[in-house]
This record gives C-alpha cells, sequence and structure tokens, in this order.
C-alpha cells in the first residue's frame, strides 16, 4: 500500500521464468470449477499494471500497451507438471511470522483437494532441512496440518543462513521434488533463486515458486506481506501497555522498541492504530538527538504540556548515533546496534539532568509480535496466497514468489522482490499520517 | 481489492465539486511540515488510475492521458477555508460499524490539532439531529473523545431513514456550519448529496464531505470498507463456534447467519478466516435447495463423509426462493426473507426425511459483529480516511466521499459510489478462493 | 462461592465409598516425589470442614471433631489399582462447556506420566459410545491429546440422554475398563452412579469417578464449576455488545438471554462483569410484569432517565409467567418456555402502547458463550480438577466427583451432588452485589 | 486457596478496631432493601472460620465457638458515619495492577448511589498526593468514573514510597475526610495503618480501609488478590509465545521471567494455565543450577528427549545464588538481583560448553502483564471488594482491609495482612499441581 519510493521498473525486470510447455489439463476444470467454461482461468493477455500514477504513466511517454505489468496469478487451464505424479516440496526459512502455518496448511490442502498431488514433502528447520545432515522430513496430509493454523510460530521448524545450492538440489533430486515451496524472506529467496539457478544448469526441471516473508513488510513490490497486520495489532498492545504505565505516574516516560531493521512500517502502523505515543523514530528518517529541535528536547517538552511521554523506536533507526561497525548474525545480516538502549540511557541522563522527577519504563515486547497465530485477515491473506503459489507452480512457473499488487494476485520473479527494499517514504501520506497522529515535528 | 464486476467508467464520472477559489494558506505549513518545502502537498497533475488491468485499459483505445483516474486525498498547500473561523459538523448515520468512534475522533484531532480549527459539533442520532426535534448536538473536542475508540458503536448516536434536505440545511445555516462531514452508507450519502445541492442551490458554501460506511464492503470504488476487517474477525468466530458444536455431535450440522444484504464478502472473508465451513451461500451466487446437484442433497455427502457439517448463509442469500413482497425498513431497504429460518427448517426436514439422526444449531451472531470496536488494520485506517475527509473538506471539495483506492486514498464524487453495488464476482478470484477452501460444488 | 442456600448436611452424607483395600505403592513415590518423605501425601485423618460459618457450627451443638467435613483431594501413599495394568476410560456428556478438553487432556496426562498408566480410552459421543451402537473409542495419549486444549468443545463428542447402565457395564466388562471418568452434569452424574452400582451388584471393582460439568455453576457443594468463568466473561461481551448498539439509538433497548436453567449465576456474574445492565431476572426471583413495581415499568422509567437500558434475562426465568407444560428434552429436563421471546413482545408492546419511539434489539448468545475454549484460570482448574479425579481413582474411590470446596480439593458423594442444586441466594451477598450495580428494585 | 503454610492465628489477632458507636440508619433500607426486613445485613454473631481443616480444629482442643474466626463484610444496618455528610477520600499506591480503575469505580458507584455520600475526592499519585507538594485531587462521580474501568493502570495515578503520617492526617483533616480508602500493597497498606494511629492518637473520627492490592498474590490471608487472574493469564500467554519460539527451531529454549518477588504464584499458574513450560523455578523452592540433580543437566536432559526446552523463573528465585547485598528501592523493597540475567548466562554458557547447537531466547514481558485491564474475573471480584469496603467503612471499622476468605468477604486488620506473606507451599498441592504438570524433578 504504501510504495511510493519505489524504483522506476521496465517491462524486461518483469519476465517470469518458465519450465517448459504445459501439456497437461488442469484437474480443477472437471472438479471445481464448471465443464465447458473457462470462468476462473487467467488468459495470457490479462496483465496487472504496476503503477497506479496517471502521471508517471503519462511520464514515461510510452503507448498504453507498453506500459509495465505483472503476469496475474491464478489457476491456468493447461499444467506442466502431472498431479497425480508431481512431488511437492515445503520449507520454511529466517525468522518466525504469524502466518506461517496457515500458508503451510494452504498449500497443503490446494494441493490435495485441488490439484490432486499426492506427495507433499515438508523440510525440517529451513535450509538445513534440505542438507545431507537435516532432520527427516515430514509427510504432510490434509489431516496432518488440519489444526496448525491456531498455533504461532512454524510446524516445520525454521533456521537461519544459507546453505549450499549444489547440495540442496541435490537432496531434492534424490526424493525426486518437483516442486519446492520456499517461505522465506530477502535472503531465503536468493537462496531459493540460488536452487533455482542450479536446477536449470543440470536440466533438472524443478519450480521454485517462493511465498514472501517479512514481518517488517520491506519486500517491495507487494501491497501488504502476511503476518504484518497481526504483527503491528500486537505490537500496538504494548505501545498501549507503555502508555498505561508512563499516564500512572508523574513525569513517566514509555520507551518501546519495535521490530523493524531497514523499515519503520510496524513502528508507523502500531502507533497509529494505538494512538498513543507521542513521537516515533523510524529508519528511514533521522533522529538528531541533542540541540533545540532534538529527541531530548522534544521529549522534555511533551512531559511539561502532557505529565508523560510515549517515544516508539524501531530497531534499526538511528544506527549514525553509533560507531561504525562489521558484526553479521547468521543469515548474513549487518548487527544492529542497540538503539533501544542507547535511547533509554540518553532520555534518562537528560532528564536527570534537567533536575526533574520522572519515571521511564522500557518495554522490548520482541518475540512476543512474530510469535503469535495470523488474525483474521491475515489468515485469509496466507491461504490466498498459497492457492496463488499452487497454481503457479502447477503451471511451470519458477523463480517467482507469488505477491499482491494494488488487490491482485501476481508473480513477481525473484530477482525483482530481492534488489530493492519496501520502505516508508518520508514524503509519503503515511509518514505524513504519523506526524499528524503523534504530533512530533521534524527534528534537525 | 475484489472489485473484478465493477461497470466501466469515463473521467467524468470521477470530477470532483469544489466551493471555489482557494485562498487561505495552509496552517500545516509552518506546523507540521517544513516551512519552504512542499513535501506532502499533493499536486492538481497528481492522478490516481482508475483500472489496474492493462488489457482493459488497452481496450479503451485511448492515449494513457486519457485513461481515467482519480483525484488524489492529502493536504493542499491552500486552503478554501479559513481554518481559524471554520465551524464543522460531524453526524454518523444507519447501522452501526466497528470504527464510527475512530473515524470522528480522527476527524476532531485534524481539525483540531493540525488546521486549528476551533469549533466542531457532533449532531446526535444521525440525521434526526438536523431537524428541528433533534436533540441538542455535542461540542467535540481533542480530550472529550480522547477514550471513545475504546468503545464501540458512535459516541453520536445514529438514526435511519432520510429527511428533509431544506430543513436539515437550514439547521446548518442557522448554526453557521461550514463544513459537514456524513459518516454513511449509501443511503445516508445519498442524503449527503442532497443536502450539498440544496446548500449550492442556495448559494451556500458549504462543504459536504463523507466517509463511506458500509459493514458488508458493498460500497463500490474503495478497496475495503472501514470496520469490515473487524467484521469479519468477529464472524470468523461465530462459525468456529459453530463448528465446534457441529464437530462435537453425531451428524452434528451448524448454520450460521452472516450479515451481507446485496454482498457476500463478510460470509466469503469469515469462511476463508476460520477454514471451518462447507458450504457458503451468497447473494451473488444461486442456492438451488433441491435435487442431486442442491444445496441440501450436498449438506447430506458432507455429513456421509465427514460426520458433520457447517454451513454459512449471507442474510441476503436465496431471496429468490420466496415468494416476492415489497416490505421496506425505515431506510428504505427492501425487507428481506429470513433465509436462515428457511435453511434451518428445509435442512431439518430433510435430514429427518433422510431418517438420519442428526442435530442441527442455528447461530445468527448479528449485533455482535457490528458493535466491536475496530482492530488495529481498522483503527489505522479509520484514523487515515478521516485525515484526509478533513484535508478534502479544508480544500473546498463537496459532495464526495474520502476512500482508498489500490492503496491509495482518494476523492470520489458521491454519486459515483451510490450508483453502483461492490459484490463477490462469482467468477472472479475471491469466489474462487472460496469455492477451492471449502470445496464446494456449483449447484445447479 | 455463593452457596448460602444449601441444605445442611451429616457426617453419613459425606462418606466415599471405596472399591477395597490398596495394595500397590503409588509410583509417584519413586519419581515424582522425594523417596522417603511423604510431603504430599494425602492422609487419612485429614478432613475439610464443610461449613464456613462459625454460628452456624455452633448452632450444631456438636464437639468440633463431630462437624460435618469432606475427604479432601489428593495422592495416596497406596493405590488400589496397579496403575501398569490398570485400563482406563472416558466420557464425555451432555451440553458443551468450556474446559472439557482440558480436562480430557489432563486425565490423560497424569495416567500417563505420573502414575504410568498404559492404556486409555476415549469413548465417542457419551454414554451412547458405551452401548452396543457406539462408535469405536479412541485410544487416547499424551501426544494425541497434546494441542486439545488449545479448541473449545470435546474432541469425544458428546451427546444427551441415558443409557441402560447394564449394557454400558457390559461394555465396559468387554474392553476390561477398571476405571471410568465421566465429564457430566447432573443427569449424566446420575448415570455414572447408576453403572457404579451395577458394577457394584456384579462384583466388577470398576473405579466410576465424576468431574463436575455444569456451565450454570448449579451442582453443589464446589465453589465454581469448570467453565463458568470463560462463560460468564464471554457473556459479558454479549451484554456489552447490546449495550453499544442500546446507546447509539434513541430509546434503545437491548435484551440480552443468557444460558441459566435454574440459577442465574451467569446472568449475574457477567452483569457485575460488564456493569451495562440495568435489570437482571433470574429464575430464583420472581419478576412480576405488570403494575408499578413490575419489570414493565421499571424498564420504562430507565428509559426515561437515561435514554437507554440493558435488560439481561436467564433463560430459566419467569417460568411461572406461562401456562404449566411437561414437555421434557432427551435428557429427560423439562422444556423451558422461551422467556426472552415473551419479554421481547411485552416490552415491545408494553412501550409502543406508552407511544414512545424506541429501538429494541434482541440478543441470544447462545452457544457462542459455551464452545469457546477455556480461559488461563479454567484451564488451571481443569488441570487440577484431573489430577485429583485421577488421584481418587487409583485409590479405588468410586461413586464420587473431584471437586473443590474452599479452595481444598475434595471426594464429594455423587447423590450428594445430585440431590440439591447451587442457586443464587436471593438473600445472600451476590445477589445484593447485583442489585447495587444495577440498582434494580425488588419487583412486587 | 493456596494457603497452607500460613501461620496459626488466635482470636486476638483478628479484632477489628472500629471508631465508636453507631446511630445513622443505613440509607440502603428504604432504597435498595425491602423495608422492614433485614435480610442482607450481616448480624453481629455471624462469623467466619479461618481454618478449614477439621484436624487442625481438633489439634486446637478448643470449644467450637472460641475457633478462630473472621469478622464478615457486608452491610450494616446503622452507620457510624452519616451519609449525607460524609466526605471521602481515595488513594491508589504502588506497582500498577489489573483493576485498579474498576475498584476506583466500584467505590465512587457503591458510596454515590446506595449511600447517598456526595463527596469524593481522588488524591493524586498515591501518598504523594497527601502531602503538602502533592498535585491538587480529582473530585469524582459516577459519571467521571463511568469509562475507567475499560483502561488499565490507575486514572488516580501512584508513586512508591512512603510519607509522614502527620503531613497526611494533616491534609486529610483540612480536607475534612471523614473516610480514606487505600488501594495498595503490604507496605502501602502499613502506612494505612500509620494514618490511622496517627488520626486515633489526635482524637480524629477517620475511618481508614483498604483493599489489598498485590500483582504477587502474597498477601495473607485472602483467597487471591485482584489483578491476579487477569496477570497470570496474561503471564501464560507470554510462556506460549517462548514456546513457540523454542519449538521452531533446533534445540530451541525458552527462558521467561516472571514477576513475583517472594512467591511464585504467578509462575505456577502461567505455567499451569500455558501448559508449556518444562521447568519452573520459584523463590519458595531452591534451584542449584551444577551437578547431575541440577536445573542445568535438566535441561539438557528435556532438550535431548524433547528437542526444545521452556523454562519459567519468578522474579525473587534464586538470589541465594549472588552474593548478598543490600540495595533497596523507593518504597524500601530490597532490590533483587537478576536472576533472569544470570540463568540466560549460565544455560548459555553450559550448553555451548557441551558442544550442542543451540538458540536461546530470552523473553521478560514485565509492565505487558500489570498494565492490562481486568478481566471479567476480576472486573466482579474487584467490584465486589469495593462494595465491601464502602460497607465497612460507613459502619465506622477502621486499619481493616476488605478481602475474601473462603468464598466469603471479610474484615481482616492491617496488622494481620501485614505479618506475614502468602507463598507457594513447596509441600502443598500446587507445587505438586505444577510439579505434574512440567514433570521437573526436585532439584538437589
Amino acid at each position: 500500500m504504501d510504495t511510493g519510493g519505489l524504483p522506476t521498473l521496465t517491462q524486461d525486470d518483469l519476465v517470469v521464468r518458465t519450465l517448459g510447455e504445459r501439456s497437461f489439463p488442469s484437474p480443477l476444470d472437471g472438479g471445481l470449477l464448471e465443464r465447458g467454461e473457462s470462468l476462473h482461468y487467467v488468459t495470457e493477455d490479462d496483465r496487472v499494471l504496476v503503477d497506479s500514477s496517471l502521471s508517471r504513466a503519462v511520464r514515461r511517454g510510452v503507448p498504453v500497451e507498453q506500459l509495465p505489468s505483472f503476469e496475474p496469478g491464478g489457476p491456468r487451464r493447461t499444467l506442466f507438471f502431472d498431479p497425480a505424479r508431481t512431488r511437492v516440496g515445503i520449507v520454511t526459512c529466517g525468522g518466525l511470522c504469524p502466518g506461517l502455518n496457515n500458508v503451510i496448511r494452504g498449500l497443503v490442502v490446494e494441493l490435495y483437494e485441488h490439484y490432486g498431488v499426492r506427495y507433499v514433502l515438508g523440510f525440517r528447520n529451513g535450509y538445513h532441512g534440505l542438507t545431507a545432515d537435516g532432520e527427516e522430513p515430514e509427510v504432510l496430509t490434509p489431516t496432518s496440518v488440519q489444526w496448525i493454523n491456531s498455533q504461532g510460530g512454524t510446524v516445520l521448524g525454521t533456521s537461519r543462513g544459507s546453505q549450499d545450492p549444489a547440495v540442496m538440489v541435490e537432496t531434492l533430486r534424490l526424493r525426486r521434488i518437483d516442486v519446492l515451496f520456499v517461505i522465506g524472506g530477502d535472503g531465503s529467496l536468493r537462496g531459493a533463486q540460488a536452487i533455482a539457478d542450479e536446477a536449470e544448469a543440470r536440466g533438472l526441471p524443478l519450480a521454485v515458486v517462493g511465498v514472501p516473508k517479512t514481518i517488517d513488510n520491506d519486500i517491495p513490490w507487494i501491497d501488504r506481506s502476511f503476518g504484518f497486520q497481526t504483527a503491528f495489532g500486537r505490537a500496538a498492545e504494548s505501545i498501549r501497555s507503555a502508555h498505561t504505565e508512563a499516564r500512572s505516574t508523574r513525569n513517566g516516560v514509555g520507551l518501546i522498541k519495535l521490530m523493524g531493521r531497514h523499515s519503520g512500517f510496524i513502528a508507523c502502523y502500531a502507533t497509529l492504530a494505538s494512538d498513543d505515543a507521542d513521537l516515533v523514530l523510524i529508519p528511514e528518517v533521522a533522529m538528531p538527538l541533542e540541540g533545540e529541535r532534538g529527541v531530548l528536547a522534544h521529549i522534555e517538552r511533551v512531559l511539561d504540556t502532557q505529565g508523560h511521554a510515549v517515544v516508539v523506536v524501531a530497531e534499526g533507526a538511528g544506527q549514525d548515533l553509533f560507531a561504525a561497525s562489521t558484526a553479521a548474525d547468521a543469515s548474513g545480516n549487518a548487527k544492529l546496534h542497540d538503539i533501544g538502549a542507547l535511547l533509554r540511557d540518553r532520555v534518562t541522563a537528560h532528564l536527570a539532568a534537567s533536575g526533574r522527577e520522572f519515571s521511564l519504563r522500557y518495554v522490548d515486547p520482541g518475540y512476543a509480535i512474530r510469535s503469535v497465530p495470523a488474525n483474521a485477515h491475515d489468515s485469509v491473506y496466507c491461504t490466498r496466497l498459497a492457492q496463488a503459489a499452487v497454481h503457479a507452480a502447477m503451471a511451470g512457473r519458477t523463480s517467482i514468489v507469488a505477491g499482491r499488487w494494488h488487490g491482485r494476485f501476481v508473480h513477481l520473479p525473484i530477482p525483482l522482490v530481492t534488489a530493492s527494499r519496501n520502505q516508508v517514504d518520508s514524503k509519503g501520506d503515511l509518514w505524513l499520517s504519523v506526524l499528524e497522529a503523534t504530533g512530533q515535528p521534524v527534528f534537525v
């Protein structure tokens, strides 16, 4: 939804890789859908415009038919794979996110009930499960996944970090897997791309289809990542809790650190949802601490006028306030400095220096936000994403993710979604809404 | 999001009415936004494309710049009204919907805190509050609305039915109201249009700006109506409850009636969210009861294979199963026949005739779905809709509603949103997802 | 807790039936508990006083040691059954109640993990599962019950109505069941007693131990029935919902029918929890409708002073307002007249006659209250009740239920808990609290 | 409920202090209660037995009438204060606890609506509001407190630490306060006692009545402290969240620190409610880390058999593992060493030394547990406690708290409830239930 700052695309960026000619009739034809009609099938000329801005379209100066567009998701009349003989693998990678189990369940149910696939294997603990050391994978059936969506986390387990594509493709070959679904973030999707490339190099007709996962909502070209609504709803409860504490003491300060390595979406939406915060700090916007127009002086002013203050900070904010470092975690992500602790210490020192009696409470809901089951919206979204991913894979699409763009399901080439990052546009209307809701100034 | 069946628009349908020249500088300029920059202001050439389908755009056969487009929402650099002297009224009409209080609060806070408006009046009990008999309106301030979003319903009260536009405009004139915000459904928006027309006829510079309210999500040209997510989340709980009952007895049948006079969105989304239903019946799709390929035989088959069955029916479904009638309610809406009771009786008779022991439980969550507070997503959405409505009104827009289309806030002429209805496209991907999730056949 | 109106007991009422000499050492001794100490074991002289009122104790005029007392629950040092060879059955009967799955899980885990029992059979669909026609029972293990407590209802299914004790005992004999746990209400507990009697008559050493289930909290001599807190918490939401509707219209009347055939506990507690009701009507207190000091006139007065009114009625209230009837349901319970519908019609007629414009909304949450998963408190309580039931059965107790009295777990003979009924004492402090909270008068 | 380890009382400990002769008829007589009857009034000979154990009663060797007993709570026929002229103050002290606003609301409503008191003052920010520096108190009315129970925290604010009784009594005298309600923990109740003593020394007829507040449930002689159920329900969610994380990775360890300075009730109940923990560590039970039968070896064994482990630790557990210190907080409570951090570091070091790959996640829900609104049960309990406190004060009781014992409301002298502490009895049935639920051994 809030995608104003994304780069300009050309149609070349949007070409979808396919495994080859499709020759198997879709079993949906004789079952779910009415025989003789093709009502729900996606046709080849159907495309989804990338850009909804008329002025940007005009500025391109090309005919309508050359405007960049995505391939839509949905069922195709003919398939690349013969469902009765297709063997499918599923793997979940990286950090937890609400909805993982819903996606797994959606994939399994769609494959079994509607395509008649009879063999679905769940690999354990992320890409580690695709190595020689991996735990034995689990056979998944509609019965075995029936209740998993009432639980948070992933029943398949997960892990961070990459593995050798050659090893992983060998595992898939030995287990005769035709389709691999990867539910993961940008690093894991790069891994999926490597698997697809390796398979192609070997001449293996393997479909690799991703379902993009990012609790931070920072994957580009999708309206909203699954689990994001659940996550910011839970984060809003933490803000409310800190607000309650802050209001209950004289000069109470509530400081909440929320997820958001590069993108402040959770911080922004949780703030708008709770309407309790006086100040939101995100990676996309500078947050000078000192000076008349700095963060610390503003907190002091809020205390003066209101008697308490609530400050929300995304974990990736204010990294320039630290000396540079080069540490990284298992997934190769740069290790973030702890802006929450720094802010806690600096606010404490500043208010203490002002001679004021005050009480600062620091809240870091952390895992509580990402381990809950998906809410109603995300449950629907995960089921539909999974359905779209199955349709794509059975039609022989590979190296893509299933996403939603302007309300329609689309196929996005993996390189497209890993090449840039969705961020809060500091000149866009989401950030304006935050400024309006908090009343915070532009810090200088 | 699910708007496949909407009519084709021309640019003439999208022209926004304005009260006149704008001459007051926006106070946001000196306050919230950085002086000297116009980062967040909406410019005149910015437009939002109506259609995201490339093939439909191509079929139009017009140059890019003539593709139909909406006026975007957001703050303008100059205003029609002088905020310091602007007097504002708010009225909520029709049935309850989660988020009404959030919209009220959002309007009041935006008007006071960011535009510096100092007089906001809440009219009581819908349009009745704009008549001579109306209760005394209430002065609304940021303090008085601070906590209202934790409550469902509307603090202003509401009523059904229309009132004489001349009387209402006279009330507004006497109270020197410059801007009227109407939060209401299609009937109420027609009333808003009548007020705007009456004011124009009298030469009164009254801005009438709506925030479209429909728990059924049936207002066209908006991605999703506010409160809808909260409502279907709550409805999903009712399905889950009926499912629990059905599973706990031999041949248990759970029958749930949900809201949805003309559109089955709540039934569809609640079903996808709970993943517990075996059958969904909506107004948009025929539901023959008898025969081998009818609803009753299908329920019997589900009982045979699964031991229990869960049936969801939207209140407007199957109206053709009744003799025609012409009754109407206070708002002039045709009175619906009670499809829930009919289905309960017919299923009971059918199963009894089959000699089977069974137990049918009928659930009608009714008001429970619409009287709850907004969830996190709807809270954010309501706040932002309210902000967009305020920006529009202060810039002198009238006879419009604030909506969101493809993720962007837009201005929609009231006649556009009351001329047609958003419905579930029985050939679109939402309904396909439902068919996939329930496994129900096409009834003949 | 609210048990003021219960009959006076003698010690003879409290004698617990046992199967015979205990000779097997408890396996808890070598495992869970410290060898050589008997810290947690219940000793024979430990007894729990029935009455906490000193004045009533004094009025008995007997020495302290003759005051009536219950046998406490808890583990015994020696057992009647040899755990390694004990075969256990579980059955759930009657209407749903939050916590049924928690009790099942608690029984299975305690039996397996702590006593080392290796054979637990779940009979299907209540007592019907103990007949020749019953579905095949299910083998229960800690793994199979691991997640069931996140679901409402009962995984074993349930049914109403009694079955022939001779048939049921024969089923148990054929399956060589030593211990039967019955989770059910007063009718089902009478059935359990009949099973125990039949087994005794046949010389079968069968332990029949109940866990009393009543969502209405109407089983006597227990502090609170399991699931009751969850149920009234959910009921309070329905009151809140009706309150929201009532407040949002002029002269809005919300009428909520809640469970409570003979006892108004849910109505009373839900009212106190929501603090939204103006009037509560329960079976224990007369509710004359007409006259100056009747219910209808009071509702009118509330509307006059407050503009809206919220009325809560328990399903068993006001039965004297109907002509007598003798209909009964499958469990033999007298069929109740529909007081909710009567009240809806009478209030509507009365207010219409007064010439007042008004809007009445009738809410019957019904199954929604009883099909939800147990809340945190009830989860704990169910687990502990199950543990107490297992300790009792392994020690050879039979014809008893496990209950909690004044905070301690106790063994209650089944005839004791089926002989009378726990009701709201119209002269006690719970009802006084309700009167204080609603401000309603005593109707005459 | 779980009060096995409390000291033995004599009747002298239970004598309630009163201000003097009662001479004003209760206004409840003519209003709420039926004239001419005294149904709900508490009579002088009504007493509540302290001990429910028959064997302990017998061991006392005294006649029945000399068994220790509490004075019951409830309305009296005659009052000490003339309600129409009574001026009341309310103060909330110490840490937040769910239900504070419910108690405030309950006091105000009972005083106004039922006794006709017309002047209730809310002192701000705990005892600080009773000093010369205190903020101006707030006049409380039924209207001003109408919605506060939907919010967590306390609308009056709170503070830690004691103030000079002479100063506080002087403030009360100047404001002509007759009754002071103190909602606070043991330190604050000692302050209340000091105020009552100072008033008595000055000959001021001031009633000081407490409502005991402890989120840890560690105040003795009450069945359960208000807010406790809400708190452990919220804590159970944190355990569930940590469990989800632990299960989703290989050798995942979830470590949750919960409140509980001296008493492990929250840890025990949250564990029983979630049924997810493998190990619970509380202040009442030693937790040696090293050795074959120590905590670290047990965690390793759980990982070996189960693949993940969840450890719950109460903040006051394992204090003997640290060097002694004498630091104290503003309320004079000894500052606790951070057992959570120590355990995190020691488990990490131990597992790393074992060469095992693992992933430990540390969760400290902290304020999230205590700042939420009260659940349904606690809402009822708070309202009824407040009603009992008002009845006591109007009858001239002072230096007492209102509590509930064995299901009945009672008056407890303040010195009684501050003299000892309610703790988990390591030989009682609650701890046994925990051992049964977790399967943890006794550590040596």
